[in-house]
């Protein structure tokens, strides 16, 4: 017989698959020893049935009940000492905010009675039953939120009372039977049995699974594989008993900055749920030690023993009821990535982790965030700060403002990119529009409100609890003072300040230092594949070898076609109309290709430089519009017709696969001479430019290749001006190291990767291209059904951002085989951006290629990336 | 040591390969005892020194010389008894015209003296001396011809003859002396030392072997993977000592027609490159009888051993001397199609061959000649036979008149597309031009001049020798009688009758019967494919069922929507916004489809349909010019802005990787939906027509796939539908089976064919666009630079022309295997144009594809190519 239900200390093996991450948690601090309310988890098994328990589930919750009245002495429906419990929901995965809780469970009018009488405040008694109905009524029953809060609202007004906890024992009874009234009339008779109050309880827990905004949620944040939540049944802690009662969370360390000291919130005479709602502004939990010291101290001895469980940051929840702590849950905490680093390097410096442990604690795409450009010191003196909220995740924004999520998704979807959500505070329903705004500031809520929370997982600038804004989404506009501002105003938000500025702060970029600085060489000491960069300009190039990049993985060299005045020579040697016309065109290239050379390796002295040829068609290098075509005529001569018959002479149907790349340098083969020769000048003149110049070599690479007999033509080309060059300059190979070598990015070339190395010295392979034609997908066009795609579950995620594996992959896996059949140590890479997408990464490591190639900012990722590759595949040798 | 020289009788293993086409004919002739002047061969293995033979081959040749000299009894140089020599080229594949003979060599003022004593015939001794020296300073000095026909016209302008037989011995002297002074002149001393003639003659024919004429000879006829000529050096015998002496060209069979009856043409007292030069007329061979009976006897005899020997039409060449007989050449005849077809089938019914033979005589691509139209009889008869010629190279040519090739290229290139190339007479040069031209009329040449021999090659329409043709290539113009044509009139060919008609003809199809019928009845008995037919009309589907296609491969359902007032509705359903609106739109063309579908079914009874879903993107069917925008904004009662809108919106960069094929089915399942109806309810209403009509089942293809997820979704809504509209029907899908497949065109398919074929019921493969996408090639811009690409020899062939057996194949190769590896039985075919392409169907053939599929016209085709793949596989496992 399978077994659902256990206590909380029962489980021989606790595991969040089985009893979600909540009950785990609670699992684990009740087996270590922490002061735990009693309670039972349903596992995340049962989710499967939804509102249908089989009689054999319903049994065992009943036994477990019969157990928790037993440890606990008390009793459900007794009114002398009546039990009441929470039920809540925990999948395997945190989904804050998503499913659904009820506390205060088991409360009728007898219980509410005994409540009253035990804890000698009919008060709280009332208090406590008015919340239990709300809260039933809203999550078990589905009667909307709205409808309970004015029923409340019109009876503080009726006795001119502005906050709850301003009503009394009388009027809270007026509310109650307010509700129960709006109760029969919504959906019939509140239950009154705390039995049959359980089972509809946990009825719901198991629905909310599949709500709607759970499902958004999963999407959203790519939740997949889990079986469904666990219900977790506690025996009620009350924080709202009167001013030695509280409620809080805390996280071991700062989750913001990930500085080791203990940090939370809480709040005296309160439940859980207003602190994480960010209804009232809670105290920090620094505040605690003064006002509970004897509580604060068994907390932080909770804290150090959960991190030396754990060997982790936890975040956690709990309450005291009248001076006694109770641990409600713990679980990983959520960090911003400078946080994440500064933990990892600081718990192995403590011992409590391996630079192993420390690399996998990192997401690799987290660690873009340290790379935010942050606001510019000396431009943000000239702004004066509007108002000051909470540093919430960390980070810069800027853009104009938006009043609700909807609005962000409209005028982004409009075209509009940057925007920033003002809301008094978030709630789940705003997930999608926080996603697409540029940065996010509330009103009202802390640290750990859901704005800050979700905003720290998304890796979006936030700044919570910005008290001096004055936000009306109705008439949006946002009051400061007497300044007021409106969807057209600029503001600038300093998430790692918590400062708000009106207008557009300049941004400068960030550097790799300090932890991250440290976690990088850790990754490098792991790393098998080599991390280079995509870069054809100089400032690119200096920024990448900052971050770590080991040479250069890819040159665009038409890229410097367009700049300046080159275009004009570029449209000259078009516009001949035999070789020695382009010749003549070329040549003015050439110095200009050279200068360009010589920058790139400069910056990468002592590391390789990898050039790749000509690859666009060359109408793209001629005008688009009439205008364009008018410049054109006037700058070079030409008349207009003759332009625009050359424009039609050279349109293509599908100009991806069409008269480009390595195909332009087998039937112009002056263009690829000119570009081999240009190299190889610059090559030779930084080598002759200092004695002890360190040149690691020169990789000349061909696009688009398909054909063994195009590489073996355009090689000896290649080898030939090279040689040539290297004469003239009476310099050697040896000391201008050069190679030649494919770009893979056709099938055909991975299908004949055996006969094409015998002619290649390396493969670098074009995923961006080679996921075009593999899969058929133009990317330019793709957008029109990859969407649809996508949320059909074709594929699982855009081939042109996560490479394919099974199909890409596979290609690519052929090709290493095959051309490593020819060559042995073929050096093989990729440079399509894949080569920073930190799954793709991975399968790079597995398919035994040398090294990845990204732009800049993903070279830290892909960094970490190969490091956790490196480490899984020790890992899993074991 | 290497043997270079060979005796005609001496080789023990004569070969093609070693002694050249020319030397393998003589050595065999001489073996099996027919009368051949002696000589020998030097073999094609010496080509590869040109002018520079080692001594040794140089030995080798004189010891040869000596043995000649001995079995004729003459000598070289010798007054009394001069030995005379032929020295020919000869490879192993026949390259007529292409390469350089020399005859008569030995001559010099002693030896002609001593032959005008020997032949007591002074006036033919100093004709031949005036041919060899011609033919020497021509052919092996370099001294343009013209240059010695300019002196014998002089010469014979100043004695008022016209012809050279007019000349008489003192006056063919006079032309000697302006000869050897022309000699003297261009290139020094004119050599009589015989041995030096010969050297210098066997050097220019080794050296003809790379000249710019042979090589282009060779491109033109893909005749690849030769090492070189080999040369015939052999007695002289002479057909031109007087009226019982004579040379001729004959074939065992008649060459046009097959016919079995000895066929060719002779003259009286002339040397053969009289008759090969087409500048007299010569007599049929059936005129020998009566002329020379016994020699004519001897011939047939001669015919008679030959074919009994070869098993095969042989195309020879002799000469008489003085009544003698003697064999000069023999080879397999070149032949038309029709010829081809009818001397296999015979020579089955003789007993020579057995029916595999007969398969493999056929040249695959050349029976399309047997499909080409003929002139309409009805139509014929409003028309007069402007002349009459030879009907030297059968079919039906119209176009109008050009005078050279060069006139024939230019007019070609810009774009003319029905040019006849009229010609005095044809020559090598004219190549070009002759494979460009729709057919060729020439006024001088026989059965076997240039021209008839080329065009027949190349299977184009050809009437030679249509003497009431005067043709002025100079001013352009053909005159008959009064009557004057020139470039812009229109001629009609015949080439089957000779008849040439001023105007256009009317021409129909062709039918399949007799001979052609009785061998691709035998190739049904070898071949293991099918061979199916790409057709979507009714029109097209019955001809290629008369063609012996064995059901449809595939029909392209957009074809149809292109049809009459169809467009409306697809552009209906374009311009709607919402599924309801296209399904409107949809519910139009239903049973429009559906009509054409019933018609598919009824032709195909009792043979399988394939029918492919739509596949081009819909911008398509978009109007593209602002006048077609007007109209259909007229049509549609739509604005022009808007289809202007909608055009710009729906544009793709590259649409042959864009929003298509199964894309679109995978967003507007409605149109899947519409078309699996159409064509259900089209099935299940052609079943209800007939209770025994005979349906084999319908396979459903969906196309542009790459995933397997795409093919579970299209495949679950088309079975879905289909099972529907059965029912619908009260059907049985026993009566009405269906099944539902994939087209496999991308690259991504291939490589999860295992996962695909769980889904998919058949694979066929598109190798149109699997050659796009492999290759990285659009076929619609891949004209810049792939001519440039065969011109190098990356590519043998063009790929979409010939299967890129080792790139796009290998992909085929894999898909079958995986794709089988999950339904072992799986089906597979291949339905893009190399469906009937022989080498590609014999790829097919060996990497197990069920069926090819192929246009009407290549059906034919495709059944030879596959019963020769299954005879060769056969063969070449004994």
């Amino acid at each position: 017989m399978t077994r659902y239900v256990f206590m909380f200390d029962e489980h021989p093996n606790p595991s969040k698959e089985i009893l979600g991450g909540k009950g785990y948690g609670l699992a684990v601090m009740s087996k270590i020893g922490l002061p735990v309310p009693y309670g039972f988890t349903i596992t995340t098994e049962t989710c499967k049935y939804g509102k249908d328990l089989p009689e054999d589930v319903v049994k065992q919750i009943d036994e477990h009940l019969i157990k928790l009245e037993k440890s606990s002495g008390k009793k459900f429906g007794d009114p002398e000492n009546p039990l009441l419990v929470s039920v809540r929901s925990g999948a395997a995965v945190s989904m804050p905010g998503m499913m659904d809780t009820v506390l205060n469970l088991g409360l009728n009018d007898d219980t509410r009675a005994g409540l009253a009488k035990k804890t000698n405040n009919p008060r709280f008694a009332a208090d406590s039953y008015r919340r239990f109905m709300q809260m039933f009524g809203n999550v078990v029953m589905e009667i909307e939120h709205d409808k309970f809060e004015k029923e409340l609202n019109t009876i503080k007004n009726k006795h001119g009372k502005k906050l709850d906890t301003d009503l009394t024992t009388e009027e809270l009874d007026e509310v109650i039977v307010a509700y129960r009234a709006l109760i029969q009339k919504e959906r019939g008779e509140f239950p009154t049995d705390p039995k049959k109050q359980l089972r509809m309880a946990i009825d719901a827990v198991f629905s909310s699974w599949m709500n709607p905004r759970a499902i958004a949620y999963r999407k959203l944040n790519d939740i997949r594989g889990l079986i469904g939540t666990a219900v977790n049944v506690q025996m009620m802690v009350f924080g709202n008993t009167g001013e030695t009662s509280g409620t809080g969370v805390g996280f071991t360390r700062n989750p913001s900055t990930g500085e080791n000291v203990a940090y939370g919130e809480y709040l005296l005479n309160a439940q859980g749920e207003d602190v994480v709602a960010g209804i009232r502004t809670p105290h920090p939990i620094s505040v605690m030690e003064k006002e509970l010291p004897d509580t604060y101290k068994q907390l932080m001895d909770v804290f150090h023993k959960l991190e030396e469980h754990f060997k982790d940051m936890q975040d956690l929840e709990f309450t005291v009821e009248e001076g006694k702590l109770f641990m409600l849950q713990c679980r990983s905490g959520k960090r911003t990535a400078a946080a994440a680093v500064r933990i990892a390097v600081e718990m192995v410096k403590e011992g409590l982790i391996t630079k192993e442990d420390a690399i996998m604690r990192i997401e690799p795409n987290s660690v873009t965030q340290l790379l935010f450009p942050q606001l510019d010191a000396e431009d943000k003196k000239k702004f004066e700060v509007l108002a000051k909220g909470l540093p919430a995740s960390p980070g810069a924004a800027i853009g104009k403002l938006a009043f609700t999520a909807e609005e962000v998704k409209e005028r982004v979807s409009a075209g509009e990119k940057d925007v920033l959500l003002c809301r008094e505070e978030t709630c789940p329903d705003d997930i999608e529009g926080m996603n697409l705004a540029k940065g996010i500031v509330t009103a009202r809520g802390g640290m750990t409100s859901h704005a800050a929370v979700v905003a720290r997982g998304m890796g979006k600038c936030c700044v919570c609890g910005c008290g001096d804004l004055h936000i009306d989404a109705a008439t949006k506009t946002i009051s400061v003072g007497s300044k007021k501002f409106g969807p057209s105003d600029f503001f600038t938000l300093d998430g790692s300040t918590g400062q708000v500025y009106a207008g557009k702060v300049q941004v400068k970029d960030a550097e790799v230092s300090g932890n991250f600085e440290t976690i990088l060489n850790w990754a490098n000491e792991f790393k098998r594949l080599g991390v280079r960069t995509n870069a054809e300009t100089e400032r690119d190039a200096k920024k990448a070898r900052e971050f770590g990049a080991e040479g250069i993985g890819l040159a665009r060299t038409e890229h410097m076609f367009f700049q300046g005045t080159r275009i004009r020579a570029v449209r000259e040697m078009i516009l001949s109309e035999n070789v020695q016309g382009r010749e003549v065109a070329l040549a003015k290239l050439l110095p200009l290709q050279k200068g360009d050379f010589k920058d790139l390796f400069t910056v990468n002295e002592g590391l390789p430089v990898n050039i790749r040829l000509l690859d666009p068609p060359l109408h793209e290098f001629l005008p688009q519009t009439p205008a364009e075509m008018e410049e054109m005529s006037k700058e070079m001569g030409v008349s207009v017709e003759k332009i625009k018959v050359l424009c039609t002479n050279m349109h293509e149907t599908n100009p991806m696969l069409g008269f480009r790349g390595c195909r332009l340098g087998v039937v112009y083969p002056e263009i690829s001479r000119m570009q081999v020769r240009a190299i190889m000048e610059a090559a030779c003149e930084v080598v002759e430019s200092r004695a002890d110049f360190n040149f690691k070599g020169v990789e000349i690479m061909i696009p688009v290749l398909a054909h063994m007999e195009e590489m073996k033509m355009l090689r000896e080309l290649a080898v030939g001006v090279a040689n040539k060059v290297l004469e003239e300059h009476k310099l050697t190979i040896e000391r201008v190291p050069y190679t030649v070598g494919v770009m893979m990015e056709l099938p055909r070339a991975c299908i004949r990767a055996d006969d094409i190395a015998q002619y290649a010295d390396f493969f670098s392979f074009g995923t961006n291209d080679l996921t075009q034609t593999t899969l058929g997908y133009s990317r330019d066009d793709a957008g029109k059904f990859i969407p649809l795609y996508l949320e059909k579950g074709i594929y699982e995620k855009d081939p042109f951002q996560v490479l394919d594996q099974n199909g890409v992959g596979e290609l690519i896996k052929m090709s290493v085989t095959k051309g490593r059949t020819t060559k042995p140590n073929l050096k093989c890479g990729i440079c399509g951006e894949h080569g920073g997408e930190p799954s793709s990464v991975e399968f790079c490591h597995r398919v035994g290629l040398n090294y990845v190639s990204c732009s800049p900012f993903r070279v830290p990722v892909a960094r970490i990336a190969a490091a956790q590759a490196a480490i899984k595949e020790k890992r899993a040798a074991k």
